[in-house]
């Protein structure tokens, strides 16, 4: 290939198909196996497409559907961190931002530095767009959760106060949803997934 | 829950959970196990955002984004059709209507709409993004059966003059890709994962 700019963009795109094989700790709805972090971001990004009206400040979807394709590449080396992983969470950010480095960096400069920034965004959690991006990739794994019955709360004893305490960030940018996750929790209790 | 609306949104996003278990014909690029559509989407989408220059003509690229999020939704109930399957293609188009019927309906009205159109306009490939996106989603196939000595195209005797056949499309909308898929078919050749 004499293009030197297609061939580091082929590269990229043939490097993050590893991102298909970073398992994370829920389940498929299906309950049959783990969810891989490719798929994840995919259904990150309809939710986007399908909730974007209960963000309450005003947002630009494309641009959050953006950041959540973009947002978990870095795991590709970082590996997955379990939102309950206070342990994992001590040395996530030096893990990923390496991680970021790297992956990146096989991109032509212009466009590492484009994807670094939307994935730097959705981090820092600052901007309305990545409040909700950030909100739509808490509110996914509880989702799937209550319709696994739980499954990976059980699994590593999770309580409804931790998932409530971690997970606020959607009270902010998205009460209807917030409430939707209260609804769904306290449900949860009463039918035995999790413990308050 | 007493928001009906949510209510419908949340069963649609639970119901299209089930792309993640529909597996196509292309193998992962580590070649351990086939590809399943929701993980195909989100690469789509990426490919989407890094090839974008590649576009003969102008597009808007978060309309892309959106196109190829949606485009395999209706999988789900009519399954995946191998692209040089040409019996499977005789009844593709009625299956996959009946699908989105089913499907996109799960939704409140003014989003079944809007989705039913996203996966309209991708199917006609009549707009410049649509078949920008058809272009995107012919290549990445391509890419991962070269990566993987030709593992689908040897598994059902796919001929290099078949590939070029059924995916000119990319010569029209991006022929620098198009240069690309040549090149790295007649490598292909060369190395003995497909017949010309």
């Amino acid at each position: 290939m004499e293009n030197e700019r297609l061939k580091k963009q082929i590269e990229f795109l043939k490097e993050i198909d590893k991102l298909k094989q970073v398992f994370r700790q829920t389940l498929l709805m299906d309950g049959t196996r783990h969810e891989n972090d490719a798929e994840h971001s995919w259904h990150l990004a309809m939710m986007a497409m399908v909730l974007s009206e209960y963000a309450s400040e005003k947002i630009d979807i494309s641009h959050v559907i953006k950041m959540v394709i973009v947002h978990d590449i870095v795991e590709i080396d970082a590996g997955d961190t379990f939102v309950y992983d206070e342990k994992g969470y001590e040395d996530k950010a030096e893990r990923e931002k390496k991680a970021a480095e790297r992956l990146f960096n096989i991109l032509p400069e212009d466009q590492a530095n484009e994807i670094k920034g939307l994935w730097e965004e959705f981090e820092e959690r600052k901007t309305k767009d990545a409040k909700f991006a950030s909100a739509l990739d808490r509110m996914q794994p509880i989702i799937h959760n209550y319709y696994t019955n739980g499954h990976s709360w059980r699994e590593h004893g999770v309580k409804s106060y931790q998932v409530l305490e971690r997970n606020k960030i959607i009270s902010e940018i998205a009460p209807e949803l917030w409430q939707f996750i209260n609804d769904i929790l306290e449900d949860s209790i009463n039918k035995g997934y999790i413990e308050r």
